[in-house]
């Protein structure tokens, strides 16, 4: 079974909708490099309010592109990784962050041509 | 110049929030197999009003990602397609979104079996 994101009653378009997303993009992205605990990711992803990165880590757990592992000491230690499924996701999603972060200087110019042109 | 996404004030953050998204990654998607009118993009991207797909298409010109080009007939005939900066900001969305579609079957495995386990 192949899905259609351009379909908006197919299943896929629910994950196109959290793997495209500002918050998804940038935490599987970070979970690229190794596994993490809650606060690192807080920490990492500049702006992320605690309520945000809570619901994206749900969100992606549900997806099956990551694992959360729960350690029974005091202070509570919580870590997140990719499963291989969201270990292939994030490198999909590295590859176009890794361009957007490439481009920085066409894509600022471009905003300067067109704001001056409008 | 290299952009970094993980932070907030970083001129690439605002693009990564334009092409992570649901409406962006859909358009520059279906751009890439060529281009196209505002009717077909509106038929194609199953969900969109028309007001998300006007706005979705000046965000992306603005950041150099598309042209647009209106001929002066009657009826109005407008037509889309991606720059070179687009073209190749397109080719890595939709290496992405055929990643999802094309395991649509073990990310719905991964709903039933969250949803069964909570």
């Amino acid at each position: 079974m192949r899905g259609d994101c351009y379909n908006a009653g197919c299943v896929t378009r629910e994950i196109l909708d959290h793997v495209f997303s500002r918050w998804g993009s940038l935490v599987l992205g970070a979970l690229l490099e190794r596994k993490k605990r809650y606060s690192e990711l807080r920490d990492q992803i500049g702006g992320i309010s605690e309520k945000m990165l809570a619901q994206t880590l749900r969100t992606l757990q549900r997806d099956g592109l990551l694992e959360r592992r729960s350690f029974p000491v005091v202070p509570p230690h919580v870590e997140y990784s990719l499963t291989p499924l969201g270990g292939e996701c994030a490198r999909r999603v590295n590859e176009l962050v890794d361009w957007i972060e490439s481009n920085a200087r066409p894509l600022e110019r471009a905003h300067i041509s067109y704001d001056q042109a409008t």
